[in-house]
């Protein structure tokens, strides 16, 4: 491997952890990524910090939680001051380029406080969560408080899609019987093809610009964040891939009728609110799942397209190649639609890490059970591209060890923790509770799962005697000690240093047991002094 | 009360809150900071957020914990897009003035990395933790990091005083029998008046320099932070102050042998400590207290000046006055010097505050019991000067209801709450614990007060019936109840939002139950969003 490293960050939108074969969905193949597994390392315990898009995003490109970088929610902007991944890997020459979504907003009052222009350089930085925007598309063409750059509009009028906001017209609508254009918001449609070729849909087109931003970098190191908007709502996509599963290849729901009785405040809002009453309808999953299937099934043909690019450059021997996703998708399991709760269909994501270096030659294709979080990628990405280590700043920890040897680590983490903030959500107006209080937290060990709400009760399920999480032992006098003991973990989590980040641990040691130059503070006398230093005091600094 | 109203702020350094004859000491009167008791409202229960100048000044400045600014130890940076008092105050056209000490360090590095350059009217505020630097003097002249204004010397030497290191030869060092310099630092020397005229002292000389300020200022809203180094030590007054007080004015040290006995991991390596080995003394206290009150005497005689000024000015109608400290001192109590840990003559301090409104005068002269927080100064006087509440990023309370109403307020804080970091202390070095983990939580309700030890078990006390805190509850099986609650209190707070800073609840509010314009989520088919909105899909914007 020569000087040169790189880092491909792969992240897919609202992509379960499994709808992959490598992670054993029984009919979708995904041979392309299953390739990348085979070389790399599966982590099959691998949870967000957030199960939405905004804040989980955050998390991962600061390698913070939530409640350190404070964008608890899509739309909330984050702060000017908070470090990136991108800032910490321009430090040491790398180009950290976005291409395709980062669901960044902008804290344009901080800016405007701190004399920042959003046009200069660092202003470009600032806005853009610390990426160069090679390509910054999230989607949501206009309008919508992401659409600011459609160059993908653009593109498709230039191959000829000349059409009223082509990203909402052709590449997310299709036509009915009589021709008419009928749109893929909308949940019964989801089933036709999109009214695009497939070659000018979102993912091949984002996939290509990935290309071309390896080709345009030539010899400087690079970290490409290839974030995809798919397989992400609006459910459509293009022929052939609308009509390879069916709803014979739906798998049925993971549910049950005890959860319905369940009367967890939070979880009960849920399931009553608009959108999980929809995806929990048969009708809904069988229109809406294979075009989700046929969503993944394109992204991972364009994963061919883009690891034999790879690999004919020669790439695959100085660049780590992260796939993953920002969050899951209920699709109807636990009478849910959408994410924001903490079921693995929903916090749990694919997550799989090739390292091109020979210390890794141990693990390829191997699979691995610790707890990893999606705050781990920061680390583990500055380092492998030489940065320093910022413990004062990063939350997450250098994957390294579970790259390089595939027996167990010594120390590793013992809870994965995500978090959610349901202020602006229908849940909290049909809890009726305040927007400082609609906070959950979820702490997952080796076997439970808890998710802390804010004045109720906690859920708790037992993930070893009930993988598929139906029920509820949070009420249970018997699971008492569990939930005391994973409460006691949040709590030490949530008092640690969490914004102690502009001082790093070698200059507090350095300063450890000192005073400032020539501050002393209870000495007697001039004897006092010398016995303590070795000096006289008439030579005091 | 005219269009304008001002703030005058003024912290002392290391005050402990029972060191005014307003907070019943019996030998050391001070008959000006008495007078504006008697025309405001005295705090009984006033805590700082932290017990140690640095954090605690940046909780007094930014309205927030500790655990929320991140500048937890002295000369920690408070990091680039901390907002602060100053920066709000700005945005309504006051003018927010440091006129002494601030302990402030500047996030260079955070500055270089946004292009702010230190020299700008920006930089210079961000440099300056909000404030406009008017004068800007923490004492400790050079050497030191926070030297860097050192106008206080360039008067002396205009004065007459013109030696090396003016500050340290004259301002803190006394004379021996034959003349020679003794200095400050020193203890031994405590008794010795300063070698310089009192006019040309550090409060004399600040005091005049806040006049000065309000001079300029004319009928511009300000707000002046008049902020003395002492009774900080170097502990050492000039004549006729440092010959006010002698041994038999000097209260006996407040404690026991029992807590020779408590082996309290952190309490007893702070025991162990040089400092408070010195301050355990006898000799240490006899000549360290009385330079210390002499200190007190003379801001207090400085501040019947400057009281008079304003008076003559008419200031006392529409300028709001807090006179207050950053934290105390132990001066031999409990065994301990300096300030860092949790009793009450080290964490809790004096707090005074006179309300210029017609609604202030039924409170006048009184005294709380409520508890306070120094973060509650800031929105007090964001509000008084007509800013904006911003309840997202200031987590202290508005004590207008204090002020105004003698009646207990409906509702009001349960805890205080203090924060330690001890990662660069001496303490640490004895404990061999690791600088993460070097943390310290109080939480005090009305009778309680829990000492939160992160590793080790909490300290408590029962300030009811152990009002001197001489007795450490926190082994006591028979207080294990009391524990629990107070640790679940801590949990409480510390799992707030602490960071959710660019979000005001207003915006929040406009989103709840909301989608950004365009996002369809979960809706079927065209008659489900009519029903839904009311209006057909065709006209969706």
């Amino acid at each position: 491997m020569g000087d040169v490293r790189n880092v491909l960050w792969i992240m897919c939108d609202q992509l379960r952890w499994d709808y992959l074969s490598c992670y054993g969905h029984p009919h979708l193949h995904t041979p392309n990524i299953d390739r990348l597994a085979a070389r790399g390392v599966r982590f099959d315990r691998a949870y967000v910090q957030s199960p939405f898009c905004g804040p989980s995003r955050m998390s991962a490109y600061t390698g913070r939680y939530c409640r350190s970088h404070g964008a608890t929610w899509n739309g909330f902007p984050l702060r000017v001051g908070e470090p990136t991944l991108g800032d910490h890997l321009r430090k040491v020459g790398v180009v950290p380029a976005i291409v395709g979504k980062t669901h960044m907003v902008a804290d344009t009052e901080g800016m405007e406080w701190l004399g920042i222009d959003p046009g200069s350089t660092i202003g470009v930085h600032v806005s853009e969560c610390g990426f160069e925007p090679w390509e910054r598309d999230d989607g949501l063409h206009p309008p919508g408080p992401y659409g600011g750059h459609p160059r993908y509009d653009e593109y498709l009028r230039s191959v000829g899609i000349d059409r009223d906001d082509p990203w909402d017209t052709a590449a997310n609508s299709g036509r009915g019987d009589d021709g008419e254009l009928l749109s893929g918001w909308l949940l019964k449609y989801s089933h036709l093809p999109a009214d695009i070729p497939e070659e000018h849909s979102e993912t091949p087109y984002m996939t290509r610009r990935a290309m071309a931003f390896m080709e345009e970098m030539g010899d400087r190191p690079w970290l490409c964040h290839l974030s995809l908007i798919k397989p992400h709502w609006p459910y459509i996509v293009p022929a052939p891939y609308h009509a390879m599963y069916r709803p014979e290849h739906v798998l049925p729901p993971v549910r049950s009728q005890a959860e319905l009785e369940n009367d967890h405040p939070v979880y009960k809002a849920y399931r009553e609110s608009r959108i999980c009453r929809s995806f929990s309808r048969d009708a809904v999953r069988e229109r809406v799942i294979p075009a989700y299937m046929g969503l993944i099934k394109q992204i991972d043909d364009q994963m061919g397209v883009l690891f034999d690019f790879m690999e004919k450059r020669g790439l695959f021997g100085n660049t780590m190649i992260a796939f993953t996703s920002d969050h899951g998708d209920y699709l109807g399991d636990h009478w849910m639609g959408e994410k924001d709760l903490f079921h693995d269909p929903s916090v749990r994501v694919p997550l799989i890490v090739y390292d091109p270096r020979p210390e890794a030659d141990a693990t390829r294709g191997t699979a691995r059970d610790e707890l990893v979080e999606m705050i781990d990628l920061a680390p583990t990405f500055l380092a492998f591209q030489g940065a320093p280590p910022k413990p004062h700043i990063l939350e997450g920890r250098d994957l390294a060890p579970l790259l390089h040897d595939s027996a167990p680590p010594a120390r590793w983490r013992r809870y994965a923790i995500s978090e959610y903030d349901y202020a602006t959500r229908e849940a909290r107006q049909i809890i009726g509770n305040d927007q400082k209080d609609a906070r959950l937290i979820m702490v997952r060990d080796a076997r439970w799962k808890l998710i802390f709400a804010e004045g109720f009760r906690s859920m708790l399920f037992d993930l070893e005697t009930d993988p598929d999480e139906l029920t509820d032992l949070g009420a249970d006098p018997a699971t008492a000690d569990v939930r005391e003991r994973l409460e006691a973990a949040i709590f030490a989590w949530a008092r640690q240093h969490h914004n102690r980040i502009t001082m790093p641990p070698d200059a507090i040691e350095r300063m450890t047991g000192g005073e400032p130059p020539g501050v002393l503070i209870g000495f007697w006398d001039e004897s006092e002094y010398e016995a303590t230093f070795g000096r006289p005091f008439s030579e005091r600094g």
